[in-house]
């Protein structure tokens, strides 16, 4: 199928673009009283991801209603360790629970690394099927995973933490474990990514949402590493990683193997790309706090972040997802004005 | 009354000094069964720190049990808002809440800014009698107080949270109450913090725990401003300026009128070094996850940081609280790994 608007496709492997792409991480979610109609009509969050249909339905309903560039297909980062045998719950205003944690070798050794993923993940794989066939081309579909030192995270912790120090131990008290279980992570991530691909995902993107809590060198050892290898496996798409809270670390994560790297809000834009130069596409980086402003004043921190680009080499989107309670007539003034906006 | 042990008034002034001072964020806490004791025999936290002979008596546990080269008083930053008339609760395992929060004018109205500190926190101000007769100048007493942008964030989410989004909202919604909201909160904090001095603190730290949320611009704007404001108005004792997260602002940090900087285990402290010369002192900065490793990896750990050094002036501690986890051996292991330490 011929894609009608391949903007961020051309933005990610740094080819000439008109004007810059714009997406929106979270877009599809609890900002949109569309999407918060039909997941009120369902059981809860997890039925909403493991329901092809309706997963393709509010993957959707930004790409109508926001007007973005993209639509990024509506699952979670865990269905991966729940794909290995560690189910979760998904608890209102608390967050993930799993029953089950990771600490010891007996714990490795329960946790399945050797699964069909096609089989056991179709419910993702069906959800991008039907939402191309859906989207018709209108614009590119972006499939993605946890990076392994998150879903390590979930694994060892079992939930959310502020500090994720049942995880952070285990790298001091056994790191022979972790790097275990990070390698296992890593591979069935690659064949997940590659199952999303063949499936139709044009781009993929890895999140790793608890970058930011090791330090410089333990994010090199745990983190990086295995995130060049799933980079390097991907040949297929253009890859982005986002590593938020990584501030010490861009420069080092730029230079693995992947076309874009996703910046958060606090990382400054500008000093980075001098540092990547034109070999890299930057992902961001707007403050999600900023569309609680005026329209007036949303307008004028777009236009501040996009006169701060020097290159063509941009994918514009917040520095971290939409929090739920902004206004989605912000977030489409954010979208027009990126639009709207003249690469000098 | 002399100081038997003056290390780290010397570290932070830049004085010489025969070896490294230590102590540890939270030492006074969970980590000890003594504290756990004292702490049964009340009705909760605010009991512990609301009644000086109790609250003393943990402040010094730390010293007797761990060795370390100062005592920090017990107590909590948001005993600032509640003496504001924002009273709080501490809710097991959820952390503070507060009934009322800080959005408008009229709620700013209702917030109280013009009252007797000493009277008012005179519990706060007894403890640090107390505790100063009862360790009779075996170390120095550490006074502390939140940060006014931690404190704002407190006062306007009304409980923890990951994103602080409430707060930050207001920086974009209405910047000019948060400007009016930061400067009360930073009078009151001058005053708060003389008040201690009086009493007896030897230096006095202000921790800003949620600078790592703002990025560098607002940071600027709506962090720095007041902490320099504050560090510039206390002359009578050295004073440790510790902006958890904030890397990007580190350098900008040290700049405002203080002794010592403090430093999570995410900041790099040779290249912090290399930027702030021997201006100033510097607090950090092992991994709290460091202390789950075995003895001699703690010891390990602990010199490999100490022999980063290039200077004198340093203050030994973790990055971040320690985790009440962690064994109390662990944590003599570093403290002892320090206090052995010959400096080149």
């Amino acid at each position: 199928m011929i894609l009608k608007n391949d903007l961020i496709l051309r933005a990610a492997k740094g080819e000439d673009i008109e004007r810059y792409p714009v997406w929106l991480m979270r877009q599809a979610g609890r900002i949109l009283p569309e999407y918060r109609e039909v997941r009120a009509s369902l059981s809860g969050f997890k039925e909403l991801v493991e329901t092809p249909e309706r997963a393709a339905e509010v993957t959707i309903q930004p790409v109508d209603l926001l007007g973005v560039d993209a639509a990024i297909i509506f699952s979670d980062i865990l269905v991966v360790p729940e794909a290995m045998g560690l189910p979760y719950q998904m608890i209102e205003s608390k967050g993930p629970w799993f029953e089950n944690t990771v600490r010891t070798e007996l714990d490795l050794k329960k946790v399945e690394f050797d699964f069909d993923v096609e089989d056991r993940l179709a419910y993702v794989l069906d959800a991008i099927k039907i939402t191309n066939k859906e989207l018709n081309g209108r614009v590119p579909l972006i499939g993605f995973a946890g990076a392994p030192w998150t879903i390590l995270c979930y694994m060892v912790e079992g939930h959310g933490s502020k500090t994720f120090s049942e995880s952070r131990k285990l790298l001091y008290t056994n790191p022979t474990l972790a790097h275990e279980l990070l390698s296992r992570i890593t591979k069935v991530t690659i064949q997940y990514l590659k199952a999303q691909i063949k499936a139709g995902a044009h781009m993929v993107q890895l999140f790793d949402s608890w970058a930011g809590i090791l330090g410089t060198e333990q994010y090199a050892e745990f983190g990086l590493k295995y995130l060049e290898e799933i980079a390097s496996a991907i040949t297929e798409v253009p890859v982005t990683l986002f590593s938020k809270g990584a501030i010490t670390s861009v420069e080092a994560l730029a230079k693995l193997d992947c076309n874009t790297v996703g910046l958060d809000w606090n990382m400054d834009l500008v000093k980075i790309r001098e540092q990547v130069g034109e070999s890299r596409t930057l992902q961001g980086n707007l403050d999600p706090c900023a569309l609680y402003s005026s329209h007036e004043e949303v307008q004028n921190l777009t236009n501040k972040l996009l006169d701060s680009f020097s290159s063509k080499r941009h994918i514009v989107n917040l520095g971290h997802g939409v929090y739920p309670d902004v206004d989605p007539e912000k977030v489409k003034t954010f979208v027009n004005t990126v639009k709207n906006y003249k690469i000098k």
